[in-house]
């Protein structure tokens, strides 16, 4: 009788003619089982219908076939979550770095919009920071290269150290870490005119090379558009989830529909969306200004099945505090419900997956 | 006696190793004048210290040399212009294709901000309504790949029309011509997942491959970032100018320094800067509530050495007005005298190009 750990060995003879590693190191190969009637197989792609498919389901069947012509072969065939393709996609590249084998990150956050200036950093800000005073250790990583806001809204300006396993992320005065682009500038004014490939090595490099060491949660701030910077962070780094932000406008949610389409696309599991700058209070008569207009979110949030997590003002003190590298001194019960649907959210394990005989 | 004409005869027969075409059909060779002690060239190259100079150099030297010996040559080498380089790199990239030799633009104003959701797209669309009711004839061309706004501002769906001599801008109901990739998608709320190189192909066919015919001002609104959209429209589109837009945060600014950095590195010359969102007005008791903080653009605007064209108010009607694809509709004295100090800057020469013995 052929045992599941016949069949792995033949399985890990299987080298992927482009990456040159075994199928199972490269954790292609989901489970193996011996069921009554034969082997059972759940083979893990990165993507569906990729033309290597069916080299790779042809080889495996053989493979199997070799320790028994007669043993019938179930050979499901699935496609990798977003975490297992970052995973995959790591392996590929060489396995993962000094710095990220010794850390130790229990959720990775993505906040995305698609459109610029709808306060992604300041959400994610506030979500490090709500995070962090629930005694959560909390970094926030900035993807945004080339228009990196979140090291000014904490006040940092000092470039992060070097240690043996790794780049060291600046720490703010709650004990955030942070790394960002403006960081290693040697003036916060300083441009960044890259393309893409470079964007999205230094992305891989704040994730592969800088040493977060144990974190509860590290935010990933986006840029705006779905182009390098999402791409990269999309398929490098394993999300427990995407928060959308969005404004009340539906120019706005156009662009964050392209985002969402884009998670989707990929793979990452959207928590749910946020509606930031819903309206204006004034500060004399105390009337609610809607400055974007009447809100279009719920009716995006429902487009998408998904959640809307809560809606939050254009707050002229916010502005002032992220000026002024206060942030985390701005007091809001607003955004704390807003968090805790967040990390509730994230708990439920997401679906992804679809099966073929 | 030599005659500039034959020097030019001579300097023709250099050939650009990489590019291999010759020095003078390339745009390099900017004057050749005989004067009294020998022959003055002026070579211009694309950026200062390019390795291929001294190579170029020597070169027009020795050439002057073969036609006689003992002439003098005075050879000055200066920088190009943006506009020049964009026309030396389009003649590089196989010179101008036929839709592009069919133009005639008048002048190129790109209205950039490095920062997204401050409102390039309402100030590149007001900017192009106001040129219209002048009735100058207009274009608008949608550098923002990933997360375009201008069809929705205007309230255009179908897609454009080809001809024999290119794809034809949509036009709206003033007349003012329109390419955005939304303008080709299936819907609007589809994502663009592209990398760099397929964001910067797209935009050169928007200059390159569309029927523009006769306008007086195309206006290119450019995407948040310094990556590749804004790279591709600084290299290859020959501009008369650029409109940074901010709002009245320093985080703002700071980013908008970053991008008016990178047009000064390549030599693109900046008109002014608009600010936008400066306050809101309470519709009941009249409070000017400055939302976004106290501006710091005055000042950001005296760093950068440009003029503060404006300041524009966040007014919940204009959202709404691009929510319903009437922008065209909307009625604004404020804008006025921003084109207006557009315009007229954009007429004096801008300064550009080092010298060099």
């Amino acid at each position: 009788m052929t045992t599941s750990n016949e069949v792995l060995d033949v399985l890990r003879e299987i080298s992927h003619p482009e990456i040159k590693r075994n199928l199972v190191e490269l954790g292609m190969i989901k489970d193996v089982a011996i069921e009554n009637d034969g082997a059972k197989v759940i083979l893990a792609l990165p993507y569906k219908g990729i033309p290597i498919g069916d080299r790779l389901k042809r080889e495996v069947r053989e493979a199997i076939k070799g320790i028994d012509p007669n043993l019938k072969v179930n050979l499901v065939v699935v496609e990798m979550s977003q975490k297992e393709r970052a995973v995959f996609m790591s392996e590929a590249d060489g396995g993962p770095k000094t710095a990220q084998l010794q850390n130790k990150i229990g959720n990775v956050i993505a906040v995305l919009s698609g459109k610029g200036g709808v306060g992604k950093s300041s959400v994610a800000s506030l979500l490090a920071v709500a995070l962090s005073r629930q005694k959560k250790r909390v970094g926030v990583l900035d993807a945004d290269i080339t228009g990196p806001s979140i090291p000014k809204m904490f006040g940092l300006t000092k470039p992060p150290m070097m240690s043996e396993s790794g780049i060291l992320p600046v720490e703010t005065k709650m004990g955030i870490k942070i790394m960002s682009i403006n960081l290693l500038l040697p003036g916060e004014d300083e441009a960044v005119i890259w393309r893409g490939p470079r964007i999205s090595g230094a992305i891989k490099q704040f994730w592969q090379d800088v040493h977060w060491g144990e974190l509860d949660y590290l935010i990933v701030d986006l840029p705006p558009g779905t182009s390098d910077a999402s791409l990269t962070v999309m398929q490098s780094i394993p999300l427990g989830g995407i928060v959308l932000v969005t404004s009340p406008q539906d120019l706005a949610g156009m662009v964050v529909r392209k985002a969402a389409g884009m998670a989707r696309h990929l793979g990452a599991p959207i928590l749910g969306m946020v509606e930031n700058m819903s309206h204006v209070t004034c500060p004399k008569c105390g009337m609610r200004i809607l400055v974007f207009g009447p809100s279009r979110s719920a009716a995006t949030a429902q487009q998408l099945f998904v959640p809307l997590l809560g809606q939050l003002p254009l707050d002229p003190l916010l502005a002032e505090k992220c000026d002024a590298g206060e942030i985390e001194t701005y007091q809001t019960d607003e955004f704390l419900p807003i968090a805790e649907a967040i990390v509730n959210r994230i708990a439920k394990p997401a679906t992804a997956g679809t099966s073929e005989q």
